[in-house]
């Protein structure tokens, strides 16, 4: 293994339930990783905690984050800010620890960015009706807004390619077996142990 | 999924305890592929079978098979060929199936190159006198031999940086259980799913 963390990034169009599967990760997952809270100007929901679910903070408080370059990454979707404080991610995975990252594809690509080796996971719907029907039936939103969410989607599902992997989200047991699996094969890839290997070689 | 089968070479130093690992996934894992048997110059051992430990043929049987381009690859290998029959693979892959070789280093490289989509897993013991330990306790070599057999191995660990993966054999199960999940994420690699999801923004 290598000493430092490693970090996943878990994606994908907004209502693929990218929230709800990263809950699971977090009750069920039988791999070990810290999960980093993202910062956000959205009103808080039923049900939402400041801290658990988001950072809530007001644009002022997050503009200021972006200016003093306290950000990884961040997006504005449909009119608020959503974004990643840098600090807390960078300080476990100098720690050795695995951060997971829930959060939007614009923030995704700029995290691909900053931090190339990551593991960029694409949650997916199973088609995009399905996509339409879990927005319609979350029921907090009108018309204009889920249309703007199904180009949204489309486009999302589009930047498929800049990831690393796709995830149905058909189950969400599924889902978090799959992301798991993807986490325990990632230690095992090459790039990421090699080190590891060469002391081998040198200390016989 | 792609509608063509995943290549997947499972390779590693002399000695490491490929073709255990091998019989183990062939009993045990809960992953579905094909075993391709490889052909060989060498003696069978006790308690092995022609056509399902190795196809065991003289040296003048196997030349013919490479002049004729039937192989996937081959290797010489303490004076004895071993080498993969491309047909059978071939056949499999375009069926859908998944296919597992398990062969050399000197092979897998060959392969590398003919099939660069393949997943390459390399097999490694937890340390290098484990290596030695258990290449001297199968008591069927002289010391010569294991002497060049851990040179040999001190290079084909140097090579490990031309594979996907790196699994320890400490234990079996541990290493089919790693192996397999490395096939799993492996069909979830964007790279071999694209297609499927680019149909899915079509037919919405």
């Amino acid at each position: 293994m290598s000493s430092k963390g490693m970090l996943i990034v878990l994606s994908g169009p907004s209502g693929v339930g990218k929230g709800t599967v990263r809950k699971a990760m977090l009750e069920t997952s039988t791999v070990k990783f810290d999960y980093s809270v993202s910062m956000t100007t959205r009103n808080m929901r039923p049900g939402e905690q400041d801290g658990v679910d988001y950072y809530f903070r007001t644009n002022e408080q997050f503009e200021n984050e972006i200016k003093n370059g306290g950000m990884l990454e961040y997006a504005k979707y449909v009119d608020h800010y959503y974004g990643t404080p840098l600090k807390y991610v960078q300080q476990k995975l100098d720690a050795g620890i695995d951060v997971l990252l829930e959060i939007e594809v614009n923030g995704a690509m700029q995290v691909r960015e900053k931090m190339p080796n990551g593991v960029f996971i694409f949650l997916t719907p199973p088609d995009l009706p399905s996509l339409r029907s879990r927005i319609t039936h979350r029921g907090t939103d009108d018309q204009k807004t889920i249309d703007k969410r199904m180009e949204q989607a489309k486009k999302e599902i589009a930047m498929m390619s800049n990831y690393d992997y796709a995830v149905v989200n058909d189950k969400i047991p599924n889902a978090v077996k799959n992301i798991e699996g993807i986490i325990r094969s990632e230690h095992l890839s090459v790039p990421r142990v090699i080190d590891k290997y060469k002391k081998i070689i040198g200390e016989d």
